[in-house]
């Protein structure tokens, strides 16, 4: 199940991606229409537990056997939000975690022994569709990161690699917009990886039922159609079990945390000369089994 | 106005801090008896505009000339809370604000050109009076760091450094509370800052009307009575209004951000053998014209 946040007509709604791939089930009219209670958000559904994906399946199977195509969208009658629009703390990311990136970044000694991590304000996310700020009044290094990303579907602490899997409720796509000079002239991360609109999600969360291993799905990233990252997670250093369980070390992860797992070579800056972003590009990120988020730099 | 949160029987209320120093007008209730309107919490209030302070004011002198001493309680009554118990996004942190910090943490070389800032999860907040868990499993180097922490008042981006303090709703105080050893092992700082209980917050806002000049403050830290850090926020490296400033370049800042300015020389890993926190340990971090805030180790 493909779950998505999107505005149609103006109010925030969020829907289920029906069998044909390019409709979605208007959720909460559905839920009207059957007379049930259901919360206004997917980040409120997380929150609420775990019948929460149950409940979405069976109220789109009653929709569709009872004919309730009136409250099923075609995409191109939508605009685009995020899947979690607003984040209740900063996306964690962690840094370096394909040795070939590391390299590029710098050299053999960037390899991380341990996880690295950083964070992302809330205000960087935008949605699929959605346009890059180019920022050209305060950086001329920006670039971009495709990245897999974990959300986190119970609360948690002290969590066992064996028990990892089993806190996340799906899976979704961050290009975690970097501005070099910034992240380089700042030492701490936090500043160049946290200018508005420079992270892109979506462009759904698709529920962990559906993706047999984190760690072994290919992953690419186009710039203007031309490859620039192309991958697998089954090269991170860091596998998804292991940053769960180091991240809930003596801090509670919570339902509706997203973690960024870290990007693969092939990013501008490991170009020589660098091939930041200019406005106009086009940006596109697909990992396997999950789809394709698609953004323009402004 | 010192505007604080707290418990009373279990229900979460926020308060004005009357002229003895040692009881809260409980705001929500003065409201009601007054038959009026107001913000649920702090931050709705902070989010709700620069009104807020004046109806605040207002109200409490409207209980004070009306005799509703019964909606007056003494500290001992009730149970601290963080003045924002759940910010919306980490708190933003500046590193090596203070010269000889820079130092003691290792040599001249590690005072900062440029700001540096990193982030600690909002799990981290604690109130005034709570306990800072010890975190004995994770780490052997909990340490304290006293510091001024800025609360937002108003969204703003690309903030001059002329305009920085206007964005400014109050004040109060940090400990920003290190696992050295998680700090130094994963590079990036968000691990080693995020320890859940690892930021208490307090004990109230002071409004930035009653603090001239921020950037001129004392401030001073002990550990079971001894004095550990004393110095003055005239020492940061990069005052207020460049820290406002820089990081509202191409970020949006919110009402209610918090944003903690760095620490002084002093802290338990600057000293000859290290000096770290442990069980039992009572921190008491005081800053001009603010207050002080107390926390022991669990």
């Amino acid at each position: 199940m493909k779950l998505m946040s999107f505005k149609l007509e103006g109010t925030e709604k969020y829907g289920v991606v029906d069998s044909s791939g390019r409709k979605v089930w208007d959720v909460l009219a559905l839920a009207e229409a059957a007379d049930k209670e259901f919360p206004s958000t997917i980040l409120a559904g997380i929150e609420s537990g775990e019948q929460f994906y149950e409940s979405v399946k069976e109220l789109v199977e009653w929709g569709e056997q009872n004919g309730k195509d009136e409250l099923l969208h075609p995409f191109e009658n939508i605009k685009w939000m995020a899947p979690i629009p607003r984040p209740k703390k900063n996306i964690m990311c962690v840094g370096k975690n394909y040795r070939d990136h590391a390299i590029e970044m710098g050299s053999e000694a960037d390899i991380p022994e341990h996880i690295l991590v950083f964070t992302k304000s809330p205000t960087t996310v935008i949605g699929h569709e959605d346009s890059v700020d180019a920022h050209t009044d305060v950086t001329d290094e920006l670039d971009y990161e495709g990245e897999l990303a974990l959300v986190i579907g119970k609360k948690g602490k002290n969590i066992s690699k064996e028990q990892a899997l089993e806190y996340i409720f799906g899976y979704t796509i961050i290009n975690d917009v970097t501005a070099r000079d910034l992240q380089k002239r700042h030492k701490q991360f936090f500043i160049g990886k946290s200018l508005d609109t420079t992270c892109p999600m979506g462009p759904w969360i698709v529920h962990h039922s559906e993706i047999d291993n984190p760690n072994e799905l290919s992953i690419q990233t186009t710039v203007n159609g031309e490859v620039r990252q192309e991958s697998n997670t089954k090269h991170f250093i860091f596998p998804t079990e292991e940053i769960i369980s180091t991240l809930s070390q003596g801090m509670t992860l919570e339902p509706g945390d997203i973690i960024a797992t870290g990007t693969p070579a092939g990013v501008g800056k490991g170009f020589k000369p660098p091939r930041m972003l200019k406005s106009g590009d086009e940006i596109e990120i697909t990992i396997e089994g999950i789809g394709k988020l698609h953004n323009t730099v402004n």
